[in-house]
């Protein structure tokens, strides 16, 4: 079956600092037509940093659409163009004050493809070392360090609300078993 | 540390059918002001559907923001104030044709938190019954059932792109081991 929607025009009604908001109207497979509202992000990068302790580093910090104090692995946008590694080893730094001596892929994934261009891109980092805390104006967190297994159990349990943590813990956890 | 965001105004930039984009100035811990933009959506759900023979019902189906045709869990849009699980029956039955006799919760999460408003609960089906496929006129999609372990290997082999399913498939594979 035929599945894709050709985009025939596309009206940017606005553009702002970190998303841009278009509505396209599209041709539907039957050849009907409808409108589809996207928001344009330019993606962003997440680090599940794993101590020697077998700990994950993770981030408590204030959200804006969610209006909670949400506990996250360390993560920021990319700038257009932007390497996502190079993105995620600089984040990991910033954040969390400490560098990966390895790093590994885990998944790349769209938070909400139907809506949200968004694309995330997380790793795992190992061997950390000390590095240097460097936190945006506006960014405000606190680190705190939990074992990957009491981790899985808080996703379980439904206390971790934020999709990046559910599938970086989640993936990390797959690779840690079998290693 | 204290990390709460003061909104002190909002400013909705666009309203439409399915999204809204605001910009809020807020008040940081620290006193000083910064502006966040956030997209409204009022949340949806998804379900993993489980046959006897323990294969995922999935759906293939364009999605517009990705501009990909995505393999997924069944999945819909709630209406404002609509109950989750009457949401998440519903569209299991529209879009696969199969009721649950059977459905638990696997998890409420952010797809999104620092941007987008959406909350995505999600559920695991069993004991499916046969039900009756009702499409939306703009919705075409294909389903497939694929075993739960092959589907697992899937998102480990960055086959799968989308969080809810990522998620969905990661937890319901957790649940199935324990039984």
């Amino acid at each position: 079956m035929e599945l894709f929607e050709k985009i025939q025009a596309s009206d940017t009604k606005y553009k702002g600092k970190v998303l841009t908001l278009r509505v396209d109207r599209v041709e539907l497979p039957n050849g009907d037509n409808a409108c589809r509202e996207v928001v344009e992000h330019n993606g962003a990068v997440g680090v599940v940093p794993i101590t020697e302790d077998g700990e994950i580093i993770l981030v408590r910090q204030f959200r804006a659409a969610s209006r909670k104090v949400m506990l996250e692995i360390p993560a920021g946008k990319l700038e257009k163009g932007e390497d996502p590694l190079a993105c995620g080893l600089r984040e990991l730094e910033e954040e969390t004050g400490f560098k990966a001596g390895n790093i590994e892929k885990l998944i790349t994934y769209y938070s909400s493809p139907a809506i949200l261009e968004e694309v995330l891109h997380l790793y795992i980092a190992t061997d950390l070392i000390p590095g240097k805390v460097h936190l945006d104006e506006d960014e405000f967190l606190e680190c705190i360090k939990i074992p990957v297994d009491e981790m899985k159990q808080k996703i379980i349990n439904g206390e971790i609300q934020d999709a990046k943590t559910v599938i970086g813990v989640l993936l990390a956890s797959e690779i840690l078993c079998k290693k």
